[in-house]
């Protein structure tokens, strides 16, 4: 099955906003055998939205909008699309009591607004997808020749929610078995893209069905691995034989596959040797515990931790000794050691992880460069120390630091406990 | 002028690769009075590169391409539309030239290879965009009629780079006379759309020249006002008074404008008023000091707080009484209170601000559902909470904790201290 994407806003034709649903959409799709093979934003008018998706609808005779559901005057995909269809809108009681059920659980005070009531529009003969993490209703459209269009939310969160819920069961069942588009995605952490080509370099020229791509971010590089045009079964047994090969080469760098965090692996570990976690932070400010509890349940493994960013926070809190934050500096080996330490001692915990660090863009010296990280992590009172320089922004070097400290935590957890 | 964007490249219709270059192309053609009516993403195939680019000429007269001009065998770009402007191709010796001084230059081994020869190919009357950050050059083709295509790198910063040094020159002498679009955005916390809706509906149906578009975000809902077609001069006054009319209705919830992040408000007026800040973190278990030490300089108004995620922690660390935990549980006013003022003496600070609550997505009761959550803020022993309930996934109702959080500390700061 072959569709086409519309995005729809004038925020997105600005450039004020990156459209990343587009994204998501196609490689959703491409995973149930659906090409997306013309993608179209128009802003806001009735016009470029009726004639975006009439022009798909001849091409492809399927297209997915996003946006222009909303509550407010600038949402106006469904009546441009219902005249399209030469269907006339009526309002949906149902969808209105929901809307209203929707407002006073959340405790706001008064009615519903009235500009909230023309999310209850609804075109004739539309099938509603329901929307179970927002106010605005999804729609699809059809026509007596099997032509349709989905209307989706723009906010993401709500349009994935949808997607998954009501679009993709549909979909499908329509597009039947066939050619899929299969990925698989490891996972690293602590070491440079270029390094890990200089691994992998004459491996994947001996893949050629098999492209791998390298894909930076802050907290390290994904290798992904995607298959195209094999039937289901044998994507997946070459996709797992290329992942042994590669594994074999830098599989100490991999900390996991697809969509699992590191955050979550830690916890894991944790959990299953019953240890507790406390963090002290210094550069990295509550990123390492924004990290650890970003995963629902945290709380069995994390206990809590300090953000020991001024020096007086590291000697009240975690009794890091002045003498040592005199002699080596707030950045050092010894004040992470002693900041891992005295978390362990402040939370009661068994574990815990310090980081402290020159996160710029100032604050750097020739000896202690802006990118100069000490991480430490201290199992029961075995503890170990390291230096790391980061290159890139604030931003970036704190993310990085987080990440690395969360890696470090895991190889110390895999390690089976003294007897 | 008004011109249609087109985005070539399989690797954006997969989804695998966000389009960042759109979005940079509309700013900065906005900035010199072009408009993007419309933008395109299409695979490699030289039939949909001419559809879509034929129908963007047959629109607005003129286009913007990127991608499709590198040496891989995929990038057909330069041939179908010099086919389209019924062109041929020429070798062009010059650029031949550069492009084998530019291999010798990177130490590359051997010749430069056939498959980049072709980057020297060239449509027949057509103007050449030098690349000085890459390999490919772009091209410029013109009809007799006026009409016209622009063809940049795929690479965002060959395409940048070719935007700033040769195409901008040439479209501002055509765009002619200073015509700008120029926006101001109003950035709100703890207000929601719907509710900012009501107040300003009838305002903006009074400003039919000024757009105002409703950003929604967990961290609140910009507000941003664009003027188009207008000299600068006027547009500057048109934006200054739609700007103090919408203060004027729901100024109470702006807490900045345009790129004014709400952490670095906080950070100066405690600066102002020589105030030390500190922060004890429940549920979003370091996201508060993460979002207060993302702002450069920040240690000389934070110094820092706790994670107190275990109630063990809350006791250890802030003192909170146990009987207090008992008999209201940790999430509740009088435990919040009781957080900020643990964290303003064990830091030491004058200010302390205190989140607790259900982030989801257990946790929750029928008292206290998930989404639940209290704030206080503490400043100099003067003590206050609220009570919220959000909706959205973990994610969400922890970032929203945490914006409305430090919009509590920004009111709380911005009253005069007692005397």
């Amino acid at each position: 099955m072959r569709l086409e994407l519309i995005t729809i806003g004038g925020e997105l034709l600005l450039g004020f906003t990156i459209d990343t649903n587009a994204a998501h959409l196609a490689r959703t799709l491409a995973e149930i055998g659906i090409e997306v093979v013309r993608r179209t934003t128009v802003g806001d008018e009735p016009e470029s939205i009726a004639s975006a998706v009439s022009d798909a609808l001849d091409r492809t005779g399927a297209a997915i909008t996003t946006g222009g559901l909303g509550p407010t005057s600038d949402d106006l995909t469904k009546p441009a699309i219902a005249a399209l269809f030469g269907r006339g809108m009526r309002r949906d009681e149902a969808i209105l009591g929901a809307l209203r059920e929707r407002w006073r659980a959340r405790g706001l005070p008064g009615e519903l607004p009235r500009s909230n009531e023309q999310q209850a529009l609804i075109p004739d003969r539309a099938r509603i997808l329901v929307n179970r993490h927002g106010s605005a209703p999804g729609i699809w459209l059809e026509d007596d020749a099997g032509r349709w269009v989905a209307m989706l939310p723009g906010v993401p969160r709500e349009m994935r929610g949808m997607l998954d819920d009501e679009l993709l069961p549909m979909l499908r069942e329509r597009a039947g078995r066939g050619v899929v588009v299969r990925s698989r995605t490891l996972r690293t952490a602590g070491v440079a893209e270029s390094a890990l080509a200089d691994h992998l370099g004459d491996l994947a020229g001996g893949l050629p069905a098999l492209p791998l791509a390298y894909l930076p971010a802050p907290e390290g590089v994904d290798l992904r691995l995607t298959v195209r045009a094999m039937a289901g079964e044998e994507a997946d047994r070459v996709l797992a034989d290329a992942v042994s090969r590669i594994r074999d080469r830098v599989g100490r760098f991999v900390y996991g596959e697809d969509d699992d965090d590191l955050a979550a692996i830690v916890l894991d570990l944790a959990r299953r040797r019953n240890l507790h976690i406390a963090v002290a932070e210094s550069c990295t400010g509550g990123l390492l515990g924004t990290r650890l509890t970003a995963v629902p349940g945290a709380s069995d493994a994390f206990w809590g931790g300090v953000i020991a960013y001024d020096d007086s926070a590291k000697k009240r809190l975690l009794a890091v000794p002045s003498a040592l934050l005199d002699s080596h500096g707030a950045v050092s080996a010894p004040v992470a050691l002693a900041m891992a330490s005295g978390a362990r001692q402040a939370l009661g915990t068994e574990v815990a992880v310090s980081v402290t660090g020159i996160a710029g863009p100032t604050g750097g010296t020739a000896e202690k460069p802006v990118g100069t990280v000490y991480i430490a992590v201290d199992v029961d009172g075995r503890a170990e120390a390291w230096h790391r320089h980061y290159l890139g922004d604030r931003d970036e070097i704190r993310r990085r630091s987080a990440q690395v400290a969360l890696d470090f935590l895991r190889r110390a957890l895999e390690v089976p406990a003294a007897p």
